[in-house]
C-alpha cells in the first residue's frame, strides 16, 4: 500500500516514450475529489536545481501550498537544459492542468534520469492524457506509480502507515546521486489527515531531516532531489502537530531505509551510529564524514572491521573534539577504547562483518547528542553502473 | 636526484622489518655534518594524529626549528596506538640521536602505514644502526631513501631542482588516504640555500597549499601526513624569501604530480581547472567538490564526458554563484555554455577522453580567481586495493 492507501487520493503510472525501453516513466498523484489539498514539498538545495524544481517551488509560492497533482516522470532529469527546460516544464504542468480543470499553479512536477538533455517534450505531453486517464485508487495504482519513477532502482519504493484513524502513504525512487541535503531523490507522501500547508511544511521538514537527510551513498546531492506532501483532510482528524509529524516521519524513514537497501551496487547496509556528541549536527557531521569515506566503504565491502579508518574519519571531520575519548564498535564488539585497539573475540567480529546489515557504533564520549546515518558499501559493481550513461 | 642532491645531506633506506616481506621500511635523512640544520614541517589537520607527528610537533617547538635528522618508517603507521605508540616514538628518536650523537629534540620521526597496530618497535630499533651506518651522499642513497617510504606505491618518488645556484631535492610517498587538508602523505625536501626556520616554514606552509594541498585521491585525510624541510646553508646563498619558495614549490609540485600519477588503481589523471572564482578559496573549494565526487570519478575511468554531474558538483559546493553562467569544456571543447549543452565535434571528444590526462575546466563567471585541482579517476582497482587490510 502506498499514496492510494489514505483516502482521497489517485494515483497511475504509465509509459509515455521518455524511456526508449518501453518501461513505465510517467506518474500521476492527484486528488480523487478534484479539488486542491493543502500541500508542502523540501526540494534539493543543489544551485543547479532542475527546471522541475524550479517551477514546483514557483508553484507552490503562488498557490499559497494547494495542489490538485504532482506529475512526476523518469528517464530525463530536465536539469541543465536551458530555457527550453523551463518552457517544457510548464508546458506538462499546463496540459495536466487542462485535463484536470485546474489552475496549473496546482500541479508540481518533478523529473529524474540523465542530466543535460532535453526532455523529450512531444512524447511527455502525448502521455499525459493516458496518464490521467489510469487514475484511481487501488493499491495497484500506487504500486504502479512507483514503478513509474524507477530508473536504476532494483525494487519500487512504497510506503504505508496508520496512526490514531489516520493514513500516510508515500512512493521514492533512490539508486545513486544520495547525499542529504534538504530532500534527497524524488517522493510523494500522501495523508487523509485534517492540516494546513504550514503545519505540513513544519512536519516535512523535520520528518526529511531525520530521514532523508540523514542517508547517503555516494555523497553527491542531486539536481533533482524533490519531496513533496499532500493531504486530503478526508479522514476528518486533525491528529494535531507531533502526530502529524510521525506518521509523515514513519513514511519518510521508511522510504528512506529502502533507498539504501537499494543503493547501486550495494552489498551491505551500515548504520552509523554516533553518541557522545556535544550537539545532534556534531554527531551528523561525524557520521557523513564517516559514510562518505571511499576508504571506510571499502573496508565494509571487504567485510574487514578496520576501525583505524574510522577513527580517521573522525578526526579530519571538522568537528572539534577529544579524539582520546573516542570508542568505536561493530555491533556488540568494542574494537578501540581508551586510544588503543581493545581485545575481542576476532572470530565473532568476523561473523558479524559478514552480515548484510553491519552497526558501527561511534562513541565521541564529549556530550549526549546522538544521530544515526545510513549508507552503504563501495563496490565495482556501483562503478560499473556509473561509468557510462550509455 | 633527491634528497642528497643539495650539499650536507646524507640518506639511507633499509629493512628492519616492520614489513614482513623484507621490504625496504626505514629511511633516514641526516645532516652530513653532524650539526643540525634550520628545518620547518607541515603536518596532517587530523584530531587522530599519530605518535609520530605529535612528537615531531613537539621536537620542532623544543629545538626552535633545528634538526639534524628525519627517521621515516613504513608498513605501520604507529596511530591509534595508546600510549605504547607515543613510548615507541620517543624511542626510535633517543636511539637515533645517540647514535648521531645529537639532542633527541633535533630528530623528527615520521611513519606511514596500517593504523591501530602497535609498532613492532624492537624491529624498528634494531635497523637503526644500520640504517645510521649506510648513510650517503650520493643520488643512489636518496632512491632507496625513497623507495623505504612506499607502501602501496608503485614507483619511489624523487624530485630535484636547481635555482640560482641552489640545489633542491625531495622525496614522498602517495598512494591513497589522500585528501588535502595542510600536508598530505609524507614528503622530505632538503636544500643547501642560507635560509632561517622561519622562512622555511613560511615558504613550506605556501608550497604545500599550493601542491599537496590541491591533489585529491579519496578526500579522506590520513593521521600521519607530514612534510619536511631542512636547509644546510651549503651553497652559501640566501635566495630571498620568493626564490625559496620557488625552490620549495617546484620540490612540491612535482612530487605531488607523482603521488596523484600513481593514486592506488587510477587509470587517468584530472587536471580540475575551475576559473572565474571570486577567490582561490571558492574556486579550490569547487574543484575538490568536483575531484571527490564518486560519480565524476566513475564517468572519467568509463571514458564518459558526462558533464550534467560537474554542473550538479558545482552547484552543491556551497560557494554562492549564479549558476547560469557556468561554463565546462574538456580540453579545448566546450560542452555546457549559457544553461544549455553546446554542439561539439562528439568523435574528438571520445578521443580526448581516452587520454590518461584530461584537462576538464569549469568556468564559474563571476571572478578572476583560478585554482587546479588534481585527482584520479575511481576504479574497480582501487576496491580491490582497499578492500581488505590483510
Amino acid at each position: 500500500m502506498s499514496v492510494t492507501y489514505p483516502k482521497g487520493f489517485q494515483a497511475s503510472g504509465t509509459a509515455c516514450g521518455i524511456k526508449t525501453n518501453g518501461n513505465l516513466d510517467l506518474a500521476i498523484i492527484a486528488s480523487s475529489t478534484g479539488e486542491s489539498y493543502p500541500s508542502a514539498a523540501t526540494f534539493t538545495q543543489n544551485l543547479a536545481a532542475a527546471a522541475s524544481v524550479r517551477l514546483s517551488r514557483s508553484h507552490l509560492d503562488t498557490s499559497l501550498g494547494y495542489t490538485a497533482a504532482v506529475l512526476l516522470s523518469s528517464g530525463n532529469a530536465n536539469a541543465a537544459t536551458g530555457t527550453k527546460g523551463d518552457a517544457d516544464a510548464l508546458a506538462s504542468a499546463n496540459l495536466l492542468a487542462g485535463e484536470l480543470g485546474v489552475e496549473v499553479e496546482q500541479i508540481l512536477v518533478a523529473s529524474t534520469g540523465l542530466i543535460g538533455i532535453p526532455m523529450p517534450i512531444d512524447r511527455l505531453l502525448s502521455g499525459i492524457p493516458l496518464g490521467v486517464k489510469s487514475l484511481g485508487d487501488r493499491d495497484d495504482h500506487g504500486l504502479v506509480a512507483a514503478k513509474a519513477l524507477m530508473t536504476t532502482d532494483t525494487f519500487a519504493k512504497v510506503a504505508s502507515f496508520e496512526h490514531k484513524g489516520v493514513r500516510f502513504g508515500g512512493i521514492a525512487k533512490g539508486a545513486a546521486m544520495i547525499s542529504p541535503n534538504m530532500a534527497t531523490m524524488l517522493a510523494v507522501i500522501t495523508t487523509d489527515a485534517q492540516a494546513d500547508a504550514k503545519s505540513l511544511s513544519d512536519a516535512l521538514s523535520q520528518a526529511v531531516d531525520q530521514s532523508f537527510n540523514r542517508i547517503t551513498i555516494d555523497g553527491c546531492t542531486s539536481t533533482n532531489d524533490s519531496v513533496f506532501v499532500l493531504a486530503s483532510g478526508q479522514s476528518e482528524i486533525d491528529l494535531g502537530q507531533s502526530d502529524l509529524f510521525l506518521g509523515i516521519s514513519a513514511i519518510c524513514n521508511d522510504l528512506a531505509k529502502q533507498i539504501v537497501f537499494d543503493a547501486e551496487g550495494a552489498t551491505k547496509v551500515i548504520f552509523i551510529e554516533v553518541s557522545g556528541a556535544k550537539t545532534v549536527d556534531d554527531a551528523v557531521t561525524i557520521g557523513r564524514k564517516i559514510a562518505n569515506s571511499p576508504l571506510v566503504k571499502c573496508s565494509f565491502f571487504g567485510q574487514d572491521p578496520y576501525w583505524g579508518r574510522v577513527l580517521s574519519e573522525v578526526g579530519s571531520a571538522g568537528v572539534a573534539l577529544d579524539i582520546t575519548r573516542v570508542s568505536i564498535s561493530y555491533g556488540d564488539t568494542v574494537v578501540y577504547k581508551d586510544t588503543q585497539e581493545c581485545k575481542f573475540d576476532s572470530e565473532h567480529l568476523t561473523k558479524l562483518m559478514s552480515n548484510r546489515e553491519i552497526h558501527l557504533g561511534v562513541d565521541v564520549g564529549c556530550g549526549n547528542a546522538t544521530a544515526t546515518i545510513t549508507t552503504a558499501d563501495l563496490t565495482p559493481a556501483y562503478i560499473a553502473e556509473n561509468m557510462r550513461t550509455s
